[in-house]
């Protein structure tokens, strides 16, 4: 079986049969972290390119080593604040890049649609390891597929995303994949920071956390760029963690336990309150090794596609 | 057949069967290169340390792209603007790399000479990746490999390199290498940018490129440093454009077409129009991919002669 | 025969037994340190990160050659002066290791004890390469295995550590080395500069060369962090150098030849005379081979241990 894109971009517009395959295929490749030898050859000979114009220790360290494992040769090129994350020089370092005869390249950017106008320029597999505020789909199917280890299924699950949905590349990759998927999905923060027309997308809004907690059976708790309340998007990080942190207290409220999801890095006792982010409904390290798994399944189904 | 130097310092004094091997072993590589599995084993269980004290994205990543291909281990070493940098420190630093039994460095570095003093201190073969406004071998094979690839042959061919001849090392190396191979080579550029009596190394200056496109087969367009602006070695980026930038209309008027180089990255515009870095006569995409083939030459030539 | 603990955090505590395990290891290792491939494959399809939470060029490459060449995959995650190294954040790094499945961790972290708390989170393997001013226990296990080189045996040598012994986990780690291994060891310096109590661990004190150097058979001369000076410890280079720097005037006064030991990297003429770091009773470079050798021992007997 065979991905319909080459590339991966988002997960906007990706059929479920793919969704699933990649889920199906992060499944096998979970089953190889267990082992003691946690090392495949399917990428043998193959070279992979980490381009990373924004700094993600995390997920440029998640994805190194699912490179690795799978056999891959990996090149990293950091360049952060160099002058190559201007236009014109993405299109040079770009041309370099297949003129270097690269099989695969991951890029993360700070621009939406870096890694779509790559995919016009070079002959590589593409993957978008997080653009602007765009997508940011490896993040999304790990969710996903936590979400569907933890439950059996996707299909009929309600998931809360909260927080600064606007600014979110983790929130609209995961509204496209679990809408995909037949989840029902709402967001909750400050009006300030979900966008307009967003129940366009089939997606419902809270502004209260009280409302929604009793409505879900997990919340994706987003992480508080701190950067951010610089800007007047939101007046306080006290007010903040009132009104939208995720606490014991508020969660306790509902029915019946509710799974807690967190992108990392968590800001503990802002977003998030320590003890649920260490408590036993959350799956939050349960995601960060399914981020492996998942994202060997997208180099590997990728990579020996072509 | 073997080079007769354990070291790549520069291309002055190397024998012309020396280069020829090169970039006879470097078609070979290309043709690794355009299989499926572009990597061979002649560099298994070596240890190649890059030692960019300089930094300079390209250049590593094609080098290490190259390591990675011949199935070296490869070790970064990156130390821009440490005290790495200082002379003393550099021979201590290649102490330590000869006592961890390192099998080759790779070295750029903004002192002249540094490599020919690496050579001094270790055992390990030697691959100068630029030295100060010294020499810049490999850009220099990949452009004549570039050249040959295009006209079949390299004696007779004539090339102008254009620019800051002054302080460019790839123009040095340039010249040292394209006049063994027989090519007639000429410079072009502000007088200021002018080495005095390099017409002793057999090469035509000229100050108009008015006068130089009409006499050449390709034009080697060197990168303008835009922090020598400040040192009044030319007044204006305007002005420099105006008499020294390569632009189609200048070329148009050669009677045949003449062939683009560029060591890259390019200052679009600046040195060099876009439509012609980007025309059907420009071979610069093709200058980056011989450079993965000439350095894979390189690295096994010397790798494998021990 | 296996070591006793699954990490190695330090030599405090460390049994005699072994410790000869690691140097008789090492011993092999450097063999094959010897060979034209210098590359074994014991460690395939192990994954080890080196976490440097310090800026530390030499002691990462030597770890890096010595995972590579055991063919163990290598993740770099260097977090100088970033946020990371916030205490909450390590515990949330070490996490997210644990749930990235790696197999091994090598630490170098500004704070005592880093490397301890790791292993109360972490599954894998730690190895400290330097905590704080606590311990850095492979440079004391590469001192030792150089000196029982040297005399074929280390019970009974008599060795002295010179400099800055209350702020260096070097010196640490080598007295407790040392001391288990039945060498006599003392300590010189500044009275600044020397931890009280240090007799208790069975060191004896000296606060002036010329009364040690007639004692000892080695010196193993500390570097001077030369940010100190800022903080009182001692008045200037100049007088610092005048009464502790080690010369060859001052060692020639011994009835016989002394053996120079030194850490790296040398601040030449200040600790340190270069005569002597370059003469024929230095062992320094040794000291770097060795370095290699004993890593790739801890890191083979901790990783084939599981």
């Amino acid at each position: 079986m065979k991905l319909q894109s080459r590339h991966l971009l988002g997960l906007e517009g990706v059929r479920k049969e793919d969704i699933a395959l990649i889920l199906d295929t992060a499944i096998s490749f979970k089953e190889v972290l267990e082992r003691p030898i946690k090392k495949v050859p399917p990428l043998q000979g193959k070279t992979i390119v980490n381009l990373f114009f924004e700094s993600s220790t995390r997920t440029r360290i998640s994805f190194e080593l699912a490179e690795r494992r799978l056999s891959a040769d990996v090149v990293n090129f950091t360049a952060v604040g160099s002058s190559v994350s201007k236009g014109e020089t993405l299109k040079d370092t770009a041309r370099n890049i297949e003129a270097m005869k690269i099989d695969m390249v991951v890029i993360r950017h700070a621009s939406s649609g870096a890694p779509h106008f790559l995919t016009r320029v070079v002959e590589a597999n593409v993957i978008n390891a997080g653009d602007g505020a765009h997508e940011h789909p490896t993040q999304a199917l790990l969710d996903m597929m936590t979400l569907r280890e933890k439950y059996g299924k996707l299909e009929g699950l309600r998931v809360c995303i909260v927080g600064d949905i606007l600014h979110s590349r983790v929130a609209r990759s995961n509204i496209y994949g679990l809408k995909t998927m037949g989840v029902e999905v709402s967001v909750c923060g400050p009006a300030t920071m979900i966008p307009r027309n967003i129940e366009a997308l089939g997606v419902r809004v809270y502004h209260r956390l009280e409302d929604v907690i009793p409505q879900v059976d997990a919340l994706n708790v987003l992480r508080i760029q701190l950067e951010r309340q610089k800007s007047g998007l939101f007046p306080s990080l006290r007010e903040y963690h009132r009104f939208f942190g995720v606490t014991k207290e508020k969660v306790d409220r509902a029915p019946k336990p509710i799974t807690i999801m967190h992108p990392g890095p968590i800001n503990r006792d802002v977003e998030l309150s320590a003890d649920l982010a260490d408590g036993p409904h959350s799956v939050i390290l349960e995601q960060v090794t399914n981020g492996e798994a998942v994202r060997m399944a997208v180099l590997y189904l990728l990579g020996t596609s072509n």
